[in-house]
């Protein structure tokens, strides 16, 4: 086992050697700009850490690591045209540097490259990987519309968000973690197991997302804190919020999330201390905890030695503490 | 052996049984909805042929056909939001009946379940499938950039053009047979052989498709006659009329094509007579006719019966009459 950053760079050199010049550029271009936009890999290194785990050479998995990585591009480039973003990791998104068509035809390039990769295994690996690849891909694509759903319907439930979340993040944490365990031909048991902690793990992170987006540090968050509220979106602060509201606090909270003022800022403030005041921080804070201690409850059943189990807690703890 | 609505029927037969309604519906009432448009069906169709060519039950490749029909479907959906189209088979297209997030989401979720329908296929089967596949979907991804990218460039060579009809539409024909053969488990040879005939076979449709779109006859054609015409597309057609031209007719048929009137009758008909005059049209049919022959030449390579290459040689030729 390594640390972090060992497998951060190790997975940045194969990525390094996968972008390649090709024709046609205005295709190819946009693919290789948004895999060189950085960020910090979170993905892609699971899967090494879960090959590594399972007693597996981390390189033998980098080509099941760089699919997800590549995955997981494609459906940023696809969701910023959605989401009409113009900045993506502070840079311009692809459609934004180049248009709309462009982005639609290089992600669909990059979610064919990603099934590509897998053909460096052999056809029993290939195929559990594809298969693995397929339903988790197809869900991200239902939690995108779940979301987009949300948007316009005022009766979202709180396990119909926890499913979007599961959906449009958690998965994806999960499968990572899954194809290391597969590339290292790791009991099915053992696959099992490494797929809910990461789902696990993967909801609680997405949780904290949505927490320190009203709580968190301005410094260190990396995004505009106060932005969903900004944005009226359905979190699970604000559907916990309406849940513990009387009627009178629920119309008004209802009344904000109908306003868009051109400073946000009083607003803001306003939400913050009805998410404090109802019990819904409290309760946000206890479902990240819950899931984090499910993922660490999980961990417990891996055959795998005490030493690595502990790696995988230290590191779910960075995730959660954000110090990755 | 069977006819060409034998392969139809059992194909919708098919398809009948794969539209479900499932959840989120925002995501597949859409994919519902093109897979049922219609159309002729001919890909897979021609998968379907193939798998009985090589003494294999059709009804074995029933998955491979219909994963050929759902990524010719995504295409469209891809393609049409691109074009800016209105309307596919005479119907409001998905982005236009829904919206562009929509046609963006639901063509990536049809991609992804093109890729499913190999999970019913065992290992080796499934690799060479999705293999077969990704470089397809690849090419058909690149042959729609060199499309795009030709709108604005003044200097496409013919061989440039050859290669992006390749890309954009005849490989899938290839592909489509080639997926046949291998769910019938046909020799290299042959798998290679019937890929190629259907690859010519589709240059030669596509390049009929070009010439029939100014010459035609209305009532049978489908689509406007002259729509490339009045698009100032660059087809087979045009760059030959260019090639076959000296400097003063080459600067009226350039100035011809920077036209938008109002009423387009009178470029047409002009246009036409360039063609005609300059010899392209009759260098269009002959490279048609070159093609044709090819894939049939082709065809004499099979390990199969004569009386099997007779109805794969009629198939053709009903193709490249239209009267299928």
């Amino acid at each position: 086992m390594q640390n972090i950053p060992f497998y951060q760079q190790a997975f940045v050199d194969y990525l390094d050697g996968y972008i390649q010049d090709k024709e046609p550029q205005s295709l190819y271009q946009p693919i290789n700009y948004i895999l060189q936009l950085g960020g910090k890999r979170l993905r892609p290194v699971l899967t090494l850490m879960a090959a590594d785990i399972f007693d597996c050479d981390h390189k033998k998995a980098l080509n099941a690591a760089l699919s997800i990585e590549v995955f997981h591009n494609f459906s940023l480039v696809h969701d910023d045209i959605m989401d009409d973003a113009p900045l993506r990791r502070g840079q311009e998104t692809v459609h934004e540097k180049w248009d709309i068509n462009t982005g639609i035809l290089s992600g669909d390039a990059m979610l064919i490259m990603a099934y590509q990769l897998f053909e460096n295994y052999d056809a029993t690996t290939f195929q559990a990987l594809a298969q693995l690849f397929s339903k988790t891909a197809l869900q991200v694509c239902e939690g995108q519309q779940y979301d987009v759903d949300f948007e316009s319907r005022d009766d979202v439930s709180i396990s119909e968000y926890l499913k979007m979340i599961e959906y449009k993040t958690a998965v994806l944490v999960g499968a990572a973690m899954e194809m290391g365990a597969i590339v290292a031909k790791a009991s099915q048991d053992d696959i099992l197991n490494i797929y809910e902690f990461g789902k696990n793990l993967g909801i609680a992170f997405q949780l904290q997302d949505d927490y320190l987006d009203a709580f968190g540090d301005p410094e260190t968050f990396g995004k505009q804190v106060g932005g969903d509220i900004i944005e009226n979106k359905k979190t699970y602060l604000y559907l916990k919020a309406l849940e513990f509201s009387n009627a009178e606090e629920k119309q008004q909270l209802l009344h904000l999330y109908s306003l868009k003022p051109s400073d946000q800022t009083g607003k803001i403030e306003t939400i913050k201390e009805v998410f404090d005041a109802s019990g819904a921080s409290l309760a946000t804070r206890k479902v990240i905890e819950e899931y984090t201690l499910k993922a660490f409850d999980i961990l417990e059943g891996l055959h795998v030695s005490e030493e690595k189990k502990l790696l995988l807690k230290t590191f779910g703890q960075q995730l959660m503490n954000r110090n990755v």
